[in-house]
């Protein structure tokens, strides 16, 4: 850890505030293993909903960078998360995306681990071997309201303060009631760093997004203002509260267990974020009516939620290599909603279809530049700040303080 | 930069005088961006013609290794070259590879710069933000008659006295009237210095371009002697002087400087580079008859034009990665000869097609060999001298004196 | 060297005997290239059979990493082995994969290298150059009944002893006599390391390899203990050795010189590694009956042949790149074998192509898993002996002591 704790302070020391990061950020491979074992191993990952995997054996993988984890339901009915390498010689122990389980049993040797992640046993292994000290590592899980957070280590951010004061702001959404009805992967040729930074400020929302713009007043903060008494009333009367609760940044309980949530209004005549303004499924929880707002929503430093009146859209931007990541779009309604009756997949999906093809190209086009020798970092915008917090969460990460 | 020169001066006390270079400097992803760094940013690249660009707004892109420049006509019709990253965030401005602009506009946050580079406005960047900080970065222009060279860092190599030597010498083919027909790629798996390093001797032209050998004298200098007098005698009835330039290797002016202009002639019967020896354009510039001869000129150390008494074909080697490289051929006629009437665009490219086609082949089958753990460098052979040279320019480009 | 041996010195420190080796010597470029320098370039490496050249001129290349050889029988009927690499700017001399040559030309200068690798000439090199100290360089070759074996450096390992110590045993087989009939390869996403692994135990083998398992006993040390004596009483009627050798490990005479022979039963109905048990060619050499047993022969430590009574089955486990391994196997019958008649190509290579495929998977996701940060080595199965051994003779190639 030594030599790139000075590395990373060397090149910290070059990165002034208020402005991007320096340029071997984002180029170094360096940098990405670092990232990996100090900030994606050690920081929560929203990775799915318990729907998903409603009996015990149900299981589906998630993959980021070089990691793999078994999320499962046991026999006893709790989700949990495997590090999906086999403790004899490192394979691979479960490799169907997803599926039903009775046991994982590794294809190399055959060393077999029950739902719970313990060793059966260990095939002629000797005496002295005790299956006990053998079984698959465990990440830490947590649910919140049904979505499945996971952090790979041990030491995960206290994140459970932050998620009891977020929970009954978001109750009224019945999260527990979703389900997942699409997701789309947009593979992008940059940093994962580059497109966290992207979903973090809308000051390119306005010349990037044309659909999106239309719609969410996200991008013009003036307007925003102009229009959220009138958003509020109205989500009163639905039945939702019109609480912010930010702590993120500075306002953190401690670094990764930033939660996030503000509703703020769509433009007049937008019920959701349809392309016709109408609505696109049922209204989700307890909802009674449309108040024509949307609310983000922050669930840690990796996890990021939209969350219309009658649909939720959530984002992940998982990394494959140090200039190759998955932005993932997951869009989900309420767990009785049928498609063709209640939702149209295809009407659902549009906006954020179109804005992540979007997001795909300028985020392409930014690392292209970013990889010049002469790239200097400039500065960033007022609507740019939650950048600002990100790096100061990175620092802490290897742990630097804020800048 | 100091690592980098420690572990560069420990491989170039390997290298041996007279010899080709280690291993490293073919194979090592740190060499490799040190000659982004130190060669390609710092030297003059010769990326086109201005009869490309004609009209203010008029751009084209040349990108090489991880940089991309905007070369355009601003409004007072000046040649300019910018630095294809913005000066905010860092992303590529400009992302068409040729067009017409009135200002460039980031994709990203659209900040907008005018064709002069100028930052016209920084969106929303607060009160002190001041816009004539943050123009585009600038790569420094020499116009050649009509020739466009850039050199994308402020020290450039001083090449002025050099060209001004040149003027003349050139002037009869009318470089100014010329206008470019066809441009090809011939990308190859091997690092940039071996294309250059295949450029710079007719060593191989014997054995390897079994076409060319057979209308050009420089594989053999014996031949070439025999043939010159009667050469030179025509060049200077048809109005071609035929002086030697050499301001190369020891007699540049500085690094980086490097021109020469030499007349050769051709073998009987071929009057320019054609396969039935017969002429493939009109005379360029003023010209009164075919000589039989082909001039070779370099502008600087990374550009290479072969000049037939009708046509210009010109010579660039520009790096992707370590070990791929991008042998970019084009082709100039005189700029009122019309396609079809007076030239046929397949006659015109066939010599350098199969010979470019025969130098990928060749220099892959180097590089292949030079990855070997067991390739030690040769001794060049007397035909090779301008590689020595050119192995002084790279030594001066990172502060060591000539071997 | 120093700066590698430090690293490997630290990397062996976290090395637990009894354990696989580290993340990082499965993952990294520079413990790559030091493979390639330290083991490859310095061990036997099994490249093919001398019936494949039978006539001067004859040759075939053997390519490894970023190595090439060229393997041909001389003018004196001699077997060379050559370095595929110009003695001038390092071109490959032969880019065919095999043909009949009467000199090596290289496609770049043309240096002539006779059959010996003497040069012949080196063109207009001067009065100074004298072609007798620019020969190609000379690997090391021996045969062992035909098998052609080659060591690029100069300090092979010693394996004279050790191959007489296993000629009288395999004579029966008469290996002079075979010829290869198929040769398959199956490229696998993994660093060459877990394939030779995965070769040398069968730990894996029942549950990993339904076919073979059929079959073979070796997946079952009691079943084989059971079943050999009978074997061995058929093997000496047949004209067979029982004996076993065992020269590997701490058992070799010189790291990399180790030898190995022994037979064992197939279960009863099987003749031969056939899909129905009944033989697939004649039998080899003088046996005079089917034994119903194979032999497991090792030649070196990157070598290992598996010898039924009509066929014989070898591997090599090459590598392309840090990650990047192409499993060959190559099947060879009598020399006198006519295709059709005597054997079937398909059936012939059923097994071990079934078997390889199987191998392809269970290596790809063992190298998938050996990515992860959280992968740390467990301990191996008494049934994996032989890779503890091979990690003491990896040590013994980086100066290291056995663990």
């Amino acid at each position: 850890m030594t030599p790139l704790s000075d590395k990373l302070g060397d090149l910290f020391a070059q990165h002034q505030p208020g402005y991007a990061l320096p340029r071997e950020f984002y180029t170094s491979q360096m940098i990405y293993d670092h990232d990996i074992a100090a900030v994606w191993n050690r920081n929560w990952i929203w990775v799915g909903h318990e729907t998903q995997i409603p009996d015990p054996g149900d299981y589906f993988l998630f993959d980021y960078g070089p990691e793999s984890l078994i999320i499962v339901r046991d026999r006893e009915g709790d989700i949990r998360a495997h590090l999906n390498v086999c403790r004899h010689r490192g394979s691979r122990v479960c490799t169907e995306s997803s599926g039903k389980a009775r046991v994982f049993v590794c294809p190399y040797h055959a060393w077999t681990y029950e739902l719970s992640g313990a060793l059966r046993a260990g095939r002629e292994m000797g005496a002295d071997f005790d299956p006990a000290d053998w079984g698959l590592r465990q990440a830490q899980v947590r649910l919140f309201q049904g979505m499945i957070l996971v952090c790979p280590s041990a030491d995960a951010p206290p994140i459970d303060d932050a998620l009891a004061q977020l929970a009954p702001l978001t109750a009224p959404f019945g999260f527990e009631n979703l389900k997942v009805v699409h997701t789309a992967h947009y593979p992008v040729p940059a940093n994962w760093k580059l497109a966290v930074e992207n979903y973090l400020e809308c000051y390119h929302c306005a010349p990037a997004h044309q659909e999106y713009a239309r719609s969410h007043t996200l991008k013009s903060p003036l307007q925003m203002e102009a229009l959220l008494p009138a958003m509020q009333k109205r989500a009163a009367v639905s039945g939702l509260p019109t609480t912010e609760l930010n702590l993120t940044g500075p306002d953190a309980i401690a670094p990764g267990t930033d939660v996030y949530y503000r509703r703020y209004p769509l433009f007049d005549g937008y019920k959701t974020g349809s392309q016709s303004g109408e609505p696109l499924a049922p209204l989700l929880g307890t909802l009674t009516d449309f108040d024509g707002g949307a609310t983000d929503v922050s669930l840690g430093i990796l996890n990021y939620m939209l969350v219309y009146s009658d649909h939720l859209v959530g984002y992940r931007f998982v990394p494959r290599s140090v200039q190759e990541t998955d932005i993932q779009v997951v869009w989900m309604v309420r767990n009785d909603a049928e498609e063709g009756r209640d939702y149209d997949p295809e009407a659902l999906t549009w906006l954020w279809h179109v804005t992540s093809q979007d997001d795909e190209r300028i985020i392409r086009h930014n690392q292209a530049g970013v990889n010049s020798h002469f790239f200097q970092p400039g500065p960033l915008a007022e609507m740019e700040w939650a950048i600002h917090d990100f790096y100061n969460f990175y620092r802490a990460m290897t742990g630097l303080p804020a800048a």
